[in-house]
């Protein structure tokens, strides 16, 4: 975190305004898809908002809608795009702990084939129904607190 | 895959008809969401459409933006709920190439939080903008092909 007089550009509103290249498969009045300069596999793309919002907490529920629509329809398209795809992931980081690198909200569009070296590394847990009734509970609560 | 005369009842359908329990956090006439029994960290929820869609192939492009739109408050629900949660990742996984499981379309909300365990293992790489232009042309070339 550098003591910066100004806020750094956007990298996202950089390019939805043309001046950063990118690499465009999609675009409408609301959202435009690019191809990450830093794929995991041949064809990752990225879903934007036109409008900036730097997480989920921000983004208008509408807008959040209308992104994941054009995801659900690029993911279809690379199967049929001739590039290997035999499965796709959408990945989406809210958050520095969640690994979010840009903070303008996006959506990653995998295109997946066997051995493409990427998966998931975790701790599954298989807790008890009373400690998922617990946390189901704590959930609840959640929802009720958000405003509006 | 076993040559059984008879499909498997999908088991995300035996919960959303109560014949399988499940710890709800929230339901409506389209979407259910409820914890996962083998969760990456505490809190990991599974948005589910009501209606039977194996994959984003089947799923109606509107059942599928409500899915995000409740995935997306309960995002920012988790952030209120009391339950470690600095981040939170969507995930989704469309064929087995992605590592789906069940094959009625889920998204997974997951909280995040330093040191959970959980990360994406990937071998990145750096095209080239002639590389990242025509992939971004097949991937236009893919869109049009769907049909409808």
């Amino acid at each position: 975190m550098a003591a910066a007089s100004r806020p750094e550009p956007c990298v996202f509103c950089e390019i939805l305004a043309g001046r950063i290249e990118s690499s465009q498969v999609y675009q409408d009045d609301f959202v435009v898809a690019f191809l990450d300069i830093r794929p995991l596999t041949r064809g990752h793309l990225l879903v934007v908002p036109r409008e900036h919002a730097p997480d989920l907490e921000d983004l208008d529920d509408g807008l959040g809608a209308r992104v994941f629509t054009v995801a659900h329809q690029l993911g279809r398209a690379l199967r049929r795009s001739g590039l290997p795809c035999e499965g796709v992931n959408m990945f989406l980081a809210d958050g520095v702990a969640a690994g979010q690198e840009v903070f303008h909200v996006h959506l990653h569009v995998i295109p997946r084939n066997p051995g493409d070296g990427f998966r998931l590394k975790a701790k599954w847990r298989a807790p008890g129904r009373d400690e998922l009734d617990a946390t189901a509970a704590r959930v609840r609560r959640g929802l009720t607190a958000i405003p509006g």
